[in-house]
């Protein structure tokens, strides 16, 4: 190892991190003193809470330059304590201006990572009590807790009974991202599949999906070891709406058999990335059924709608569906990191994940009639945060109906939004809005001298520059769409009446004052080029 | 889709769950309302604070049965809201109860999860802002943070500077857990090979280490699809303090070349789960070297550790490592979950990990000269948490010195336990101490009628079962261990001393009075069986 470079310099870059006089120097503090904890803590609560009252003042998307931080903070870590001042001092000056604010109610990009107030508050009790429940017995109130709350979820969604711990066989469980479920509920279908193949087959195993699925899907293929040639990403067109075609599925499948491959999985999402596509899952669990594979349902957007009745028939079929997952950080008021995890079937994915080294042995696990969950073996890794805590405080402080509310409030202010652009003949919604996200494009006049979609990359990308907004893109069938999501929780109405006026305000400026001035006549005679 | 049941019950288990009069019915709160959130995080920074001084009247170990938890909550969600105070009860007459008190200064089970004041405060501070910085451009000051602290941590430990960002190809990221950061590491090795040899030969590749490394290490290999029979646990011994032969390593290794396998991955650690035992760094990488394989050192527990210059010499040899992984959440003084991992090439690790969806790209990710981190490619996931914040304040809050002195009191607290235990002549200290974990049991006096394996289980059990102390055990070379670990901050030397008394009593129980008044005269004559 290189020797210890004793002299740490705070101050080497002009940066404001100063060293404390220390006081009590010869007192040591316990670093989880009790008392130290309450003051510091009820600092960050106002830190905090100053932050969302002023978090409009801030660019939503960072105006930052790639390497800038790097020129603020000294180059190694003090040696001395610096006081908790020092730290929020340099968090105001350099790293807030820096974020891309993903609670400002203008943050309109990806998919929102919904927050709230009551999940912020079980988010602060997980890392609070620190505990880890990779085995019942090492936090067993953790794990129940964790059982409960999924079958609790499971039930306000309406999913199928054969979902929950209830039915003996099936269950839920909190994992950190959609990537991780795919990857858990694959790695278990791989296992159910080899054990009747033989390990020596894995190469001929086939997994599929169609070209919206998440890049999650391919990424989990990767990591379980899918050849990359035995991976399916079945083409869609905007004639569906972008969903996933049954009969080419069947037809692909019935392709690879005949070369004898071994198709294994299915991956079908309800509201795609790019424009919150469906996908038919009665007709493809009918298939999944028939030729026996796994079918995941990723539903990580838009699952949480299905709290809302209106919106379930989305889901017809999911009871022919091996597992789902949903992010109840995108869309169910909850901090990151959460998803929701269910499967039909405990044992497939336990055995596929589970481990079983000696130091954590113990009575309740090794029972002959194990009657205790250990979620070490329905994930990844083996340690794991107390993530239940605030998906039952969410569920708990909101109720069923007050989380229907702030759903139902999303989908109308979407709705409303896809009218102002529909009310706009400059402007086209490029396909039909499903939940609360609106795929949109500005259209080419007649004559425009670039491609619509290069015009639309352009007014994406001056309106995140203004600070103001925040939005993102997609391509869906060859056009360039940009994505306005509306789930930030702050987020009202007035919000996306501004964003709305700011878009048609870009609009006119790229187009130039003359098109701006031309609008009314254009919208009379509608000659705008789709092309 | 099941048809919804629209009419919950509250109260069906008789809990205290109450739903609030609602005074404000008609006012629709935003569920993050700055006022609310100040007001409700308050209360809970409070809640918390008295926790921890109230934290050692709860038993260590839950003494709650299998199932206990369903009996006190309602079968499904509250359809109306229910308020702060009524969550907070339930907390603490049915959650806290049924917890394993990690934070208590009487665990000394597993790992400890250290935590403090200051990485409480970064979590806080990382889930109130709730930014993703999967790639840099959606939260550049939360990406960049995370390299600039993962450099600091590496200097404070004088980790090979080929880790460092500087360097320009290595490189830290922050993971979850030692699992995901072995996965990653073994994909970027897998993905190195199989591109020289042909994907069709993954089912040739080999993976080593000792029987000692963690469970993690084997449930990746499984994930990334490594046959069983390819997994290769090689054999430790007691006289040898259960560290990794270099000699039996390259002998596997020249072996499965000879039968037409693939070696391409070792994993080595500095201080093992069961005894911390330490292998040597140092000739594992001159054979990795020597056949081009990807050494990773995990040194999950004891890598905190080199921020002590007295402990770096375990880590002699580590620039001939690939990667190397400690868990800050172990003895770091941050709250659970901060893996940290380093790799010497960075591009080995995108390669294998990245994937370029279109609605994620953006000109700073594009650029020829790319000179952002796009940390989702670092990662098995997409999304991620702003895990930096809570490293930086650590690193800040405590500095160097400040870190340096909660290890090192550590590490003296178990040289007196060690001390005391070998001071007892009806224990024995069964591994040399190297951090501050001892290893002890007692041994059966002569004559004793049960094995001594089953005799220190009893007394593990009886010890966990009065809920005044949590120990957990291994079994190295065939002998059942108690391990005491120290590391859970609130921990003194008082604690230590009462763990130590209690363990003595038991132990008196257990052999009866009889053989507790015969102490001194077996003290004196020494025979006690080790059999």
């Amino acid at each position: 190892m290189e020797q210890e470079n004793n002299v740490f310099n705070n101050t080497s870059n002009g940066t404001t991190t100063t060293t404390t006089t220390n006081k009590n120097k010869n007192k040591k503090q316990n670093p989880l003193d009790p008392e130290e904890f309450r003051n510091h803590g009820h600092k960050l609560i106002d830190f905090i809470a100053d932050y969302y009252s002023n978090i409009t003042n801030y660019p939503v998307r960072s105006q930052a330059q790639p390497g800038e931080l790097r020129c603020h903070l000294p180059v190694q870590a003090p040696i001395s304590p610096e006081p908790i001042d020092s730290i929020l001092h340099d968090i105001n000056s350099f790293i807030l201006p820096g974020l891309t604010h993903w609670l400002s109610p203008f943050h309109f990009a990806y998919f929102p990572s919904s927050a709230s107030t009551a999940a912020f508050l079980g988010d602060l009790l997980c890392s609070g009590l620190n505990v880890i429940p990779f085995t019942w017995l090492s936090s067993p109130s953790a794990t129940e807790l964790e059982s409960i709350v999924m079958d609790w979820l499971a039930k306000a969604l309406a999913l199928p009974s054969s979902f929950l711990f209830s039915s003996g066989t099936g269950g839920g469980v909190l994992q950190g991202t959609t990537c991780e479920a795919i990857l858990c509920t694959m790695l278990a279908a791989r296992e159910k599949t080899l054990i009747l193949t033989g390990h020596h087959r894995a190469s001929d195993l086939v997994v599929y999906s169609s070209d919206q699925a998440h890049s999650s899907f391919q990424k989990a293929a990767k990591i379980a070891g899918i050849l990359p040639s035995n991976f399916r990403s079945l083409p869609t067109s905007s004639s569906t709406f972008f969903s996933f075609s049954p009969s080419l599925l069947r037809q692909t499948i019935s392709e690879d058999l005949s070369s004898g491959l071994i198709p294994f999985f299915i991956c079908a999402t309800v509201g795609t990335t790019s424009s919150t596509a469906v996908d038919p899952i009665k007709e493809l669990s009918l298939i999944a059924g028939e030729f026996n594979l796994w079918l995941h349902v990723d539903s990580a957007y838009a699952g949480s709608a299905a709290i809302c009745p209106e919106f379930r028939h989305y889901f017809d079929g999911v009871d022919g569906a091996s597992s789902l997952s949903l992010n109840a950080h995108k869309w169910l008021l909850t901090n990151l990191d959460c998803c929701c995890l269910w499967v039909k079937d405990q044992a497939a994915l336990t055995s596929a994940l589970s481990t079983d080294p000696e130091f954590l042995k113990n009575d309740a696990s090794d029972s002959k009639d194990k009657n205790v969950v250990d979620y070490k073996d329905w994930q990844v890794a083996l340690s794991r945060r107390f993530r239940a805590m605030k998906l039952w405080f969410v569920l708990r402080s909101h109720g069923i109906s007050g989380i229907q509310s702030v759903i139902r409030g999303h989908v109308e202010m979407a709705m409303k939004f896809e009218g102002m652009v529909a009310g706009d003949r400059r402007f086209e919604v490029v396909v039909p809005r499903t939940f609360a996200m609106v795929c949109f494009r500005l259209l080419a006049p007649e004559g425009w001298p670039e491609e619509v979609n290069e015009l639309n990359r352009r007014l994406l990308e001056g309106l995140n520059k203004s600070g103001r907004v925040c939005m993102s893109h997609a391509v869906v069938g060859g056009v360039y769409v940009i994505r306005f999501a509306i789930g930030a929780t702050l987020t009202e109405q007035h919000h996306v009446d501004l964003a709305w006026r700011l878009v048609r305000r870009h609009a006119d400026d790229l187009l130039g004052n003359v098109a701006g001035e031309e609008e009314k006549e254009v919208k009379e005679n509608g000659n705008y080029n789709r092309g």
